[in-house]
């Protein structure tokens, strides 16, 4: 695998000093463009054993390129505010907006080669991880993100020769040291570089091997690669999303989960206030148990118009400690939304550990409004189920308790509260044009919504449909769901 | 002080359940008219002796409001990322946006009050802390927030019965009794909460005590503020902006600053490259230093257009570990920033101990840009210089060095580079009609900066005037300014 990258590369200082100012000046060109035209965040991957020259290269990158688009971000040890979240939290809070440029020393690959190294991490776990990350990289690649994986490659040699003049010296690399000299035989380290390179090397995020004996001949060789990925981006943008290879054709009969839903279903006044008050005060202590705080609760309302999920979340709300609680309304994106994939501004808004986060529409909108109305095209909301299902998985092996509510009513039922709110003055009961607009696709929704049931609703984060026609009933089945699941979860 | 709140005040139960429909209702229109227009951000702080209710409080304005634009932040004992900054970044990160209202327990009164009743803080100092607040909710209310500070007053006797109530249940509550009740004394407490108020007690940020022996009253009371307030202020938007009483009159013969400095200074290549070499090597040094890991630093880049900024921040970046540096360039505020106090977005990108952070351009946009161009009111620009006094005092109090760099050019000389330019192919150099522009405004700009350095230049925080006709020389200046101002705070 490395065949290629142990040869003697050399290159000679005249050819370097010729060269270098015209790398430059290229380099300057392609990233003030990019700056220009915010097309597409970079990330580049800087990784390679100890002593091949990451800080070198680091510093070159800094000299060739504009730092005032360019960020460095190096992980460690997770810090408080990291361990209390899902692993990739951190990762995704320093990605890079369009136009900028995100260097990453010490990547999402360290933690699982150096936990498996040291035995914290048996070999199919490691291969699990390797999966996480080639679909974290393809959604980020599918997100318009252009993805350089540079791997410093030196030989045994003359890595043991550089480790020792590094270690001879006092002071600052110290913490490099630890890490990767921690592992200590090579040997048994490469078979599993070897099977990060494989699995993970694919072609939207390509591994590129850089021979690092000679620095000259290493630092042009990444310089030259990283000015050629821009500037061939530029000039020929991402192909348009090709039309999936199957698209989804409805079930014969049309029928989906929702027509399994029993809508007559409700709770008298009296038996809805003793079912209520009983549910609240069970969940006030469920989420006050000092084990709830090695667990977390994101919570998702989605649902027909009117179907009254406010109502359910402010019975919720009630019963929970506002201190831990953060409602989050899904709006239109902002614009610092807007030059991030996709789910970056719902992995902003994840709730540290001991807290709860209800979001009030959610990452579905991509696969049933954005779906529906045509906003998001074909290929971008089929992936969207697989990348939900991702960050879910993600989230529940985190600790973290995944609700999803479905909340349904009938569209006679709709009719009717579309109405009476007509009568009432309070402005928040308004109902719109847009309102009535969506109704007339009500179909076209029911649609949505079971080829999103069928196709994210799993075991570790089910869906939950509500029969809402009665208000009482819908609200006391979210609470009495909230406390089963959380219940579940302290075991 | 609290002598009306101490008189016996009750509600009776008809009263309350009469009154409580109507308040609601009023309290959900003003709220839904407050996200609509997103005209201000509302700052409710709840403070008060433990028992008196702040959690009830707390709950019951969770069901009045839709818990959807209403945030809560309780402050402890600050974690790892907060103790890493200046003291009030937690409240700056998070206060509400324009439309939002956020409700903060443990606000930052308390910090100082429990230091000065520990003895870590003496009489003189706790009072420079309250003044230092002022200045914040001062500067908060400036930018249009509504501030409510709610003080729930207990009588003495009345909270010893409900501590002892709360203390003999087990659990959830223990945490909070820590607090204020290793404060035992309340006869200690007393004058220093009296102290508070009377000092803090603004018309721009009034304290409301609110007697809290009845719940129902206490509720009603803290409701009925709260809708009164936030209607009122929707109904008659803040005034706008006065003029000054005193406006700034430029000297009789308009000498500033920069008429001292001595353009001439130069340094020729050969003595350049060694100096440069010299200081980088230094700085390099000074910020691996083990000691460097408790400070940090903030370094502003102001000046003249094409004065050479981007070229003296590539100079210090070179020399820099690049993890531990961020440039920040600071263009037009995004729609999140838009949304909150001036001073918002610089406060998010402060370093943590231990990095630096350069701005290209600065907090000092507003008093120069925006002031010439007139992109801000006066009064905004005027009250602008005592701000940003108070924000570089708190950053350099929480161990930050802040460095200030003015980098200033001849009119001819500015001429000159803008003629060279043009002539260049690259892009990155291409000079505008808006830099063109800038330029008849010459004396204009020279006036502000004029004026920005006599009231911005503090012992702590000193502006260095950079002679950078001849960029060799500047850059030295401010490669040897970084270093000379690490080393005397490395001590």
């Amino acid at each position: 695998m490395f065949e290629s990258a142990a040869q003697a590369h050399k290159l000679d200082k005249a050819t370097f000093t010729l060269e270098e100012p015209r790398l430059r000046a290229e380099l300057t060109e392609a990233q003030l463009e990019l700056v220009e035209s915010r097309a597409f965040p970079v990330i580049i991957l800087l990784t390679g054993a100890d002593g091949a020259g990451k800080g070198d290269v680091l510093h070159r990158l800094l000299a060739w390129l504009d730092p005032r688009h360019l960020r460095v971000n190096a992980y460690g040890e997770p810090g408080e505010e990291e361990r209390l979240r899902p692993r990739f939290w951190r990762y995704w809070r320093d990605l890079p907006p369009k136009g900028e440029i995100g260097v990453v020393v010490g990547s999402w690959y360290n933690a699982p080669l150096i936990d498996h190294l040291r035995g914290r991490l048996d070999h199919a776990a490691f291969e699990r991880e390797l999966m996480a990350i080639c679909r974290f990289e393809a959604m980020l690649a599918a997100e318009g993100a252009l993805i350089l994986k540079m791997l410093l490659y030196l030989s045994v040699a003359e890595q043991q020769r550089r480790l020792k003049a590094i270690a001879d010296k006092p002071g600052a690399s110290r913490h490099v040291l630890e890490e990767w000299s921690a592992v200590k035989r090579r040997q048994r380290s490469r078979p599993l570089v070897e099977t990060m390179i494989s699995r993970t090397g694919t072609a939207f995020a390509p591994w590129i091997v850089v021979p690092s004996q000679d620095p000259q001949y290493r630092d042009l060789s990444v310089g030259r690669t990283i000015s050629a990925a821009i500037r061939r981006r530029l000039a020929a943008p991402a192909p348009p999303a090709t039309t999936p290879s199957a698209p989804l054709v409805p079930s014969l009969d049309r029928k989906t989960v929702l027509d399994g839903l029993d809508l007559t279903r409700r709770l008298e006044a009296e038996e809805y206030k003793r079912k209520l008050e009983r549910w609240q005060e069970r969940l006030a202590v469920l989420t006050d148990d000092p084990r709830f705080h090695q667990i977390a609760v994101v919570a998702v309302f989605e649902g027909n118009d009117a179907a009254g999920k406010g109502g359910s979340i402010r019975r919720v709300a009630q019963a929970i400690d506002p201190r831990r609680l953060r409602v989050h309304p899904i709006a239109a994106p902002s614009d610092e939304e807007k030059a991030q994939p996709y789910l970056w501004r719902f992995w902003r808004r994840l709730p540290r550990k001991g807290h709860i986060a209800i979001f009030d529409r959610s990452w579905y909108g991509r696969v049933l409004v954005e779906r529906v109305e045509g906003f998001a095209d074909e290929v971008a909301w089929l992936r969207a189920y697989g990348e939900i299902n991702e960050l879910e998985e993600e989230l529940v092996l985190s600790g973290i308790v995944v609700l999803k509510f479905w909340l349904a009513i009938s569209r006679d039922e709709q009719a009717r509260r579309f109405d009476e709110r007509k009568g009432v003055e309070f402005k928040r009961h308004k109902i719109t044009a847009e309102d009535w607009r969506n109704r007339e696709k009500w179909d076209h929704y029911a649609e949505a919504v079971g080829d999103m049931v069928d196709r994210t609703s799993t075991p570790y984060a089910p869906w939950t449909m509500v029969e809402a026609e009665d208000k009482h009933w819908a609200r006391v089945k979210v609470l009495k769901t909230f406390c089963r699941r959380i219940e579940a979860a302290l075991g």
